[in-house]
């Protein structure tokens, strides 16, 4: 039985995923993050302390259990923040600050399934966590690692906008508004709801018109480089918080200048409004794709470890929805794997007596990193050629007969030529199944 | 709060597991099995059908749920071989058979922690299932398959037990006993009971003290290599299971014969009693971890897909206990990582103005798969050097300077040479974290 929000892959999407995170910890790792796995259960008043009661936790009951405490107080995690964050102040004896790790793990949430949104779905963190202050390069840094990591993905192209919460907050504190947290609660529906929705909500919030008129102007600023900075002057509103939103955001633009054109954006109107950021925030769309809405985010925040530690610790993380993303490519067919095994080599069982012989082909052919099967029964050649073509298999090997040399072909091509056991190799581009984007899904 | 029974790793130990993995990873997939990954979660129904009640199941329940059937109807699987045969019965079509998985994904047991025991823990599973007959050759190949990953794992040596639940029920059909399972089950608790308990609980189950005597003196024989054929024919005990069954374990036994000594016994206590299996079995333990009990194990079953499907399809997996192997090697202290990061080289940023030609070095070498961290602030070059000794990063960069060269000091030898950015490269011994076995636990 299917279970929906519960999605599962076959065997050559399976090898797409796993390429996917394979060169996500790759990138995670050459920037020098450490790996953590946390496990999949918290307390449920760990879960539940913010009063998340939106990510819908699933608690976990043992339906053999005695009745007493050991059961019910446990939920699987809705995200892998929290998980972090009390793992950090579990070990913070043993850790050394600033502290880098990834993590890629799954996350749960009961919230009703749409598109692009599930139940079960794995999610890839990175974080910085300081025990003093955090400086601004890994606000740089996070944005660099972001737009690195997905433009190595086999995925159409991202785009990062980029905003900061001070400048947001400045902007408004200059304009005389006090309760930013609701007007940025309000700010954060841009996407969703139309702009006379979004007027009436500020005005209903006792904004004036000319209030909710900068409002809307500032979060409708967006530039490719820190040609930002001089529109917002424009708008004449002047707070120190503004001011140092501003320079923070010019710093973190610039030093994302050299990543092509289009592929990240100042964007003013990102403002992730229902999280804990204080700082940069980012958020990542696949061009084409927008539909599948964010498929990466984070942001700066004060104080990772909230009720978990005694002394605020500031951090800077990105989470990428590795789910979310696969999902929008596999329903829109737009990647492709080579072929849906691992194998790159059938070898031909001759007869039963040459079993093994044959498997030690195999087992040399291995030593070499060649991924290949020896058919498992003496049956029909036809047949074993016929098992590798069904898999898409590139290539079929003849062990040597009577003192001649061992044979390879090229099932595609239908080529068959000596080959040695100590030399043979397959093309580069045939050892393991590769990931295609397909064209038409390039923008 | 840490969690009796939820394991987590620190992020030295998270790197030796990730190796780990990857090794499972990359030699199941030189030997052609392809990966799925499963939901977390099943129906309880299917978690529940065997009457499974002594994996200890955890329920699931929407906190925020509206009550009705969403709810409560689900449960954290307890193996990955359930969901494995609800996937395949569910994408029958779609599969191509002979199909061969790997699986390396948690499960959950409520059941209480105790040394080697987890409620939260990694398996990595193969399974090959038919849509016909299977080839005894896949009895052969797994044995082959776990030595060889178990091999190339950073872990004690490895000693796999083999037997064939043919052999031994063929033997108790052939002494005259019919309720072969009620005696397997007996048999299966010789490593746990006293022998005269055993003797006592079969001769309870009506045996005659010859028929004891009998199963014992079999259970008792173990074997290098095919050597247990003749010690059971001296038995006395006719049977045309038991022959065929003597058949199946010689064919396996003649194809690990090229192992070294000690890595592999026929052994004919192993029952695995509890489970399904209907022919080859396997068990393995670590030397010198035999306190962990079975690290590795699986077998032959006549019908995976059981209530799942119309027709029956053999199949023969075996799954190998990540947490169970890592805990027990972990708690010995008996592997280590050479550092606690993945980073390689730590760039120096001699001062604010030259970060971005500094974050260019680094891009420089990652794009040559280097693993390295711009110091994220213009501080005392001997903080930054500090920065990487406390994290047994090997390396620093100094950026060249004034038109001189670029310098890269080995902070272990203070050796300190120039280097080139478009050639220099660690040793390799270098490049990554490595694993290594302490010596005094390698048996």
């Amino acid at each position: 039985m299917k279970l929906s929000g519960f999605p599962e892959w076959l065997p050559e999407q399976q090898l797409i995923e796993n390429e996917f995170i394979s060169i996500v910890r790759n990138e995670f790792e050459l920037w020098g993050f450490s790996p953590i796995h946390t496990r999949s259960v918290e307390p449920l008043d760990v879960l539940l302390r913010k009063g998340e009661t939106d990510k819908e936790v699933y608690g976990l009951n043992r339906l053999q259990g005695e009745g007493e405490g050991a059961s019910a107080s446990l939920g699987l995690h809705f995200d892998l923040t929290i998980p972090f964050a009390r793992f950090v102040s579990e070990n913070r004896g043993q850790l050394k600050f600033p502290f880098k790790r990834y993590q890629i793990q799954k996350a749960w949430r009961g919230e009703r399934p749409q598109f692009g949104r599930f139940r079960e779905f794995t999610q890839a963190d990175i974080d910085v966590v300081a025990d003093g202050p955090l400086s601004l390069a890994w606000d740089a840094e996070m944005a660099n690692i972001l737009l690195s990591v997905m433009s190595k993905l086999p995925i159409p192209a991202v785009r990062l906008c980029i905003n900061n919460r001070k400048l947001l907050e400045g902007f408004m504190l200059g304009l005389g508004i006090t309760d930013t947290a609701a007007i940025l609660r309000v700010l954060d529906k841009l996407d969703k709801l139309a702009r006379t929705e979004i007027e009436r909500q500020l005005l209903e919030l006792g904004l004036s018109s000319d209030q909710v008129s900068k409002c809307l102007q500032l979060t409708s600023i967006k530039s490719p480089g820190t040609g930002f900075r001089s529109q917002v002057e424009q708008l004449g509103v002047q707070h120190e918080l503004l001011l140092s939103g501003l320079d923070e955001l010019e710093f973190v633009m610039k030093s994302v200048s050299h990543w092509p054109e289009g592929s990240v954006l100042a964007d003013l109107h990102i403002a992730r409004g229902l999280d804990y950021y204080t700082g940069t925030v980012y958020e990542g769309q696949l061009k084409g794709f927008e539909k599948l809405g964010a498929v990466c985010s984070g942001g700066r925040y004060d104080n990772l470890l909230g009720d978990f530690g005694k002394a605020k610790m500031p951090g800077i993380g990105v989470s990428i929805g590795v789910t979310r993303i696969l999902s929008g490519i596999f329903d829109a067919k737009a990647v492709a794997a080579s072929r849906s095994v691992p194998t790159c080599v059938v070898i031909v069982l001759m007869n039963e007596e040459s079993r093994m012989e044959t498997n030690e082909i195999a087992r040399q052919l291995r030593m070499r990193g060649i991924s290949c099967e020896v058919y498992h029964e003496a049956v029909k050649i036809g047949k074993q050629i016929d098992y590798a073509a069904k898999r898409g298999i590139p290539f079929v090997w003849f062990p040597a007969q009577d003192g001649a040399d061992h044979q390879v072909k090229d099932i595609r091509s239908g080529e068959q030529l000596p080959a040695s056991l100590q030399t043979w190799l397959p093309p580069q581009s045939d050892a393991k199944p590769t990931v295609t984007i397909k064209a038409d899904s390039q923008n």
